[in-house]
């Protein structure tokens, strides 16, 4: 029996969890997808020539407002569909906005996945309120599509102890780490993470590792810590301030951190040890930063943009659980989401 | 609300599951346990104490029917807990004989968890009565407490597409071959494999390859590929017809295998590639065997008795998703158990 599912956002994320539901066929239906200009509803599900077609649509740029309902209109539209059907809503935008609907999906009986991490990193209370039903899942938020999320719940749910998690959650500066590794000076590794579109459009967002502390308070908050973003400590890869320069100013202003990254890591590599840039998380607290690592420990194996995540927990102690692999981009996301919808779909 | 179970043989696995369900308290309720003597039969569940008792009873070596009811009557006494309960039914056992009693079970609406393979890797028909419900899982059976199973079947639930799995899967092998790399002899690794307790009591079952075997065709079979265990294909690591002889003659005649593996190590090494003992499947069929390993590889990060899997998939390609940790030993054994009992209760 096909899963309703409804998303939201219909950037690379959602497009690509589009495109995953097309080649499923009977598995999942899609009722509606909505971006900020507008959406395209269809409480029958949305034939496959249609969705194609807002998909090659949305590749030219254009709005879903030009092509379906205009906003205010589509957002009504899945508001009905809410009591009517019983679904799994997909948040894949990148809003702080969604809290709303996401809580009134729960109310009426809806699972909800997210790629969106930004619903679990508002107030401790709003987490609380998302995550009370058991019908919230979160898997690509992540680690995209690794099994990161669903292991930890399965360590939680049969009573292990969970001592420390530590983690490679960006590939963009598990690349830029590795690049200076081999060499090459950081201002350039950062243009060469550019040139691969592997950072956000303004690179200082990946530098500052804001992301990567909203992964590590996703962690800490299914241990069950009521923290809040303020409360992880966080070390940026530049200084702030610089984030507010136009990129190739920027880019320039990059250069003098050139030398100083190449003492760090020299500075490891006469300790035998390897330039990491972690979340680490623990019943005491989360912190984000470089970290010096042993050449042993499973996360100095991480080479470019792979993520990996090592828990150490009561059983997993001597020997701990490591997943590796593709941690970012719209397929990896998508798999991730589509995880997700599957396990909720279930439980409709 | 506890889940009820009934757990089929106390060995090392069979009683670090009873532990845990101790210390988890509540949530699971023990209502029965067997071993090939008899075995303690409660409706209401064993209340804690007396499931100690039992516990360091068999510590001591006992058998269950010398406390409980004896062998016939202990089975018939679970026969009526599967029409008057709903629970999961656990096989910890390492016999070919509980196939009969898994499917009484799943037709009465039970769950069942395996640790044990047996009941996996007999006639495909076997195989296809067991999991055609949906209510048997089988984490624990490759990997132990690794989410090998659940990753795969995630991967496949959601539409990917296989392409091929490799993976160290013997701890044993791993740290024997491990050995030999650092400049053990390889009979001389044997017995300090034999010596950490890392064998079987016989370590031609070990090098025999047959266990890998198992594991090999548990992720073919799961893969959808109807293969008997006679169709992969097994590389032993000493020839089969030793396996005949007491362990210390055995291992006497181990000695000319020595020069044999340093060789082979030696011939991948001016390739500069490792040697591993994997597990191959794909959907042109499975095997099991010494592979020459590239250092790049991920395959080639499994140092001593870590289980190391590789699943390369159409979404995961260019980097594979990798999972690693403890594969064996009773405590991770159990987690893997734990996992699928409160997934199966979660259904029941």
């Amino acid at each position: 029996m096909a899963i309703p599912i409804v998303v939201l956002g219909c950037g690379t994320v959602g497009r690509a969890l589009a495109s995953e539901a097309l080649s499923l066929g009977d598995e999942v239906r899609v009722l509606a997808v909505l971006d900020s200009s507008g959406g395209v509803v269809d409480p029958s599900g949305i034939p496959a020539g249609r969705l194609r077609e807002i998909l090659s649509f949305k590749e030219k740029g254009e709005g879903l407002g030009a092509t379906g309902l205009a906003g205010e209109e589509a957002r009504e539209a899945v508001h009905c569909l809410l009591s009517e059907e019983r679904g799994v809503m997909v948040d894949a935008t990148a809003s702080e906005g969604t809290v709303g609907i996401l809580l009134a999906a729960l109310d009426q009986g809806w699972g909800v996945a997210l790629a969106n991490k930004r619903p679990l990193v508002g107030p401790w209370e709003d987490y609380r309120r998302l995550t009370t039903s058991g019908r919230l899942r979160y898997e690509a938020t992540v680690g995209a599509g690794l099994p990161v999320i669903s292991s930890l719940n399965s360590l939680l749910a049969t009573g292990d102890e969970v001592y420390r998690i530590r983690g490679i959650l960006s590939g963009t500066l598990g690349f830029l780490l590795h690049q200076v590794e081999v060499g090459v000076p950081f201002s350039q590794a950062v243009r060469a993470a550019m040139a691969r579109g592997y950072t956000e459009p303004h690179p200082a967002e990946d530098l500052s590792g804001e992301d990567v502390a909203r992964k590590a308070l996703i962690l800490a908050r299914t241990l069950g810590l009521p923290l809040e973003l303020r409360d992880v400590a966080v070390e940026p890869l530049c200084p702030p301030k610089l984030g507010e320069l136009p990129v190739e100013e920027f880019l320039r202003e990059l250069l003098p951190l050139d030398v100083k990254m190449q003492r760090r890591l020299e500075q490891a590599g006469r300790k035998g040890k390897v330039l990491r840039y972690l979340a680490e998380v623990s019943p005491e607290g989360a912190r984000v930063g470089l970290v010096e690592v042993e050449w042993e420990s499973p996360l100095s194996r991480a080479r470019g943009p792979e993520n990996l995540i090592v828990f150490e927990t009561r059983r997993f102690r001597e020997h701990p659980l490591v997943i590796s692999g593709p941690g970012a981009g719209p397929a990896s996301t998508a798999a991730g989401l589509l995880a997700d919808i599957v396990r909720l779909g279930k439980e409709l």
